[in-house]
């Protein structure tokens, strides 16, 4: 069969990463999918950065919404970033030209993901996000597929690796909130700018995406409540503590009566609950479905 | 579209239980998927039995291994159980005839899965088995797809409730093995031959399948080392809590630089460990998976 051919929109971070993955994991992935990937096309804002990947032989665009309609690929991977702009210029032209689009971009998705399902859904395209929820964790898939015979009535979990590290590293060392921050954004683990990350918004993305697939309405990201948790003190946590508790902060999609309640914030988690020994920069969801 | 045919051989609790929710369910499943399921032909040993399902207008055969091969439908489901035998024959005889297997025998398939497998890929038909390890948890979908660009290093979980509720009912009651088990009998959380579950060998067939889902290899059930839990005494838990430790039946799959190793037997997990908070009937998998 010939190769899968991909465009990939994006050589920061992630996208390198993933030209890397796909041109050094190509035997694998072939083994495991009967098909070969092949990068056909890539786009990013200065060609002459050293991106530690051979992109030889792989035509270069020097506008990303152009190679959405132009690149030899069936497939565009948009991995840019940012919920207006370029990024959804990207995706809207790789489905109006009949390509699929993968992408990572919860952002973009929790504000515009219904009507790029309904673009996708008209072009007979596929709107693949998995990695935008949960870093590894293919909770997607799960949810489309897997419990696709499942009444589902609660999805939960952990979904912001920065807020947990946060939580854990002053539940460990007894330091306040301020004094964490800064020293996660010096290792890396936090943005310079960290409010997307502290104030709950990110979860809040994800979680729009997750109740979405799970109880097959549109995304609705207004509809989510979100707190942060910039307001949590070493105290807040040494009386968690010795209540039996840990301090999580939590998405929570639930089916009521009245629809789907979705809230993002912290919570306290019993400590006999797997979700209280989820620690660090992990994230973990939970399911719960009747039969 | 018109519906997906399938017959289901074996009308036990699980098989009249999936009958019921084929027909109850079929709204929500044509909704998330696109298509109806319509069950075509059913077989059992006894057609006179309540089973509190409405068979009306759907085919009866006496004899599975027959309604393999005639039935007018693209998919068999086999819901017969054990290693050898009707549910061999049936699953054999659907896929020589072309015919889709689902099944949720993971005895059969320990021992018989790669010459299954093989003989599913020479005749183009699927061989899915999700429901036969851990349940509700869809890992054997997120192993072969999820996972299928990662390098996987370690598979491993609870894999048997019938285990995992006696060794948490010891441990919440201080209780010996034999007055707990024989409780479980009671309630209907274990066999009245318990063997197979106690004694580690229904969670080294999970494991084997398991192993060879996520690291690529035949189905190797001979290779596991099986130790149950039928020696675990009251003791042994007290003690485990005072150090820290939860005691759980762990299957565990690892890739070594030798091979895939793989065992069964009760493990000391650390009380901080999420797995150590998985308790009564519930399973867990943990994936341990590189970029």
């Amino acid at each position: 069969m010939a190769p899968l051919r991909v465009a990939i929109a994006g050589l920061g971070t992630v996208g390198a990463a993933v030209a890397d993955l796909i041109l050094s994991r190509n035997t694998l992935i072939n083994a495991r999918c009967g098909r070969e990937i092949l990068i056909s096309a890539v786009s990013a804002r200065d060609r002459h950065r050293d991106r530690g990947v051979d992109l030889t032989g792989i035509d270069w665009f020097e506008d990303a919404a152009e190679m959405a309609m132009q690149a030899d690929a069936e497939v565009v991977l948009e991995l840019i970033g940012g919920e207006e702009g370029i990024a959804k210029t990207v995706c809207e032209n790789a489905i109006s030209s009949g390509r699929h689009v993968v992408t990572a971009n919860k952002a973009l998705l929790a504000m515009h993901g219904t009507a790029l399902a309904k673009a996708a859904e008209n072009a007979s395209v596929g709107l693949l996000y998995e990695a935008s929820v949960a870093g590894g964790i293919p909770v997607i898939k799960s949810l489309r597929e897997g419990f696709a015979g499942n009444k589902i009535s609660s999805v939960h979990g952990i979904l912001n690796g920065t807020c947990n590290y946060i939580l854990t590293t002053m539940r460990e060392t007894g330091r306040e909130f301020d004094d964490v921050l800064t020293e996660a954004q010096d290792l890396g683990y936090a943005e310079a700018d960290p409010s997307v990350d502290v104030d709950g918004i990110d979860a809040a993305h994800k979680l729009a995406l997750l109740a979405s697939v799970a109880f097959g309405a549109g995304v609705n990201f207004h509809a989510v409540h979100v707190e942060g948790i910039q307001f949590i003190s070493a105290d807040d946590i040494a009386f968690a503590s010795e209540l039996g508790y840990r301090i999580k902060l939590l998405g929570i999609a639930n089916q009521t009566e009245l629809g789907v309640e979705q809230r993002v914030h912290p919570a306290m988690v019993p400590i006999d609950s797997p979700l209280a020994h989820v620690e660090g920069v992990f994230n973990a969801v939970v399911v719960e479905a009747g039969a």
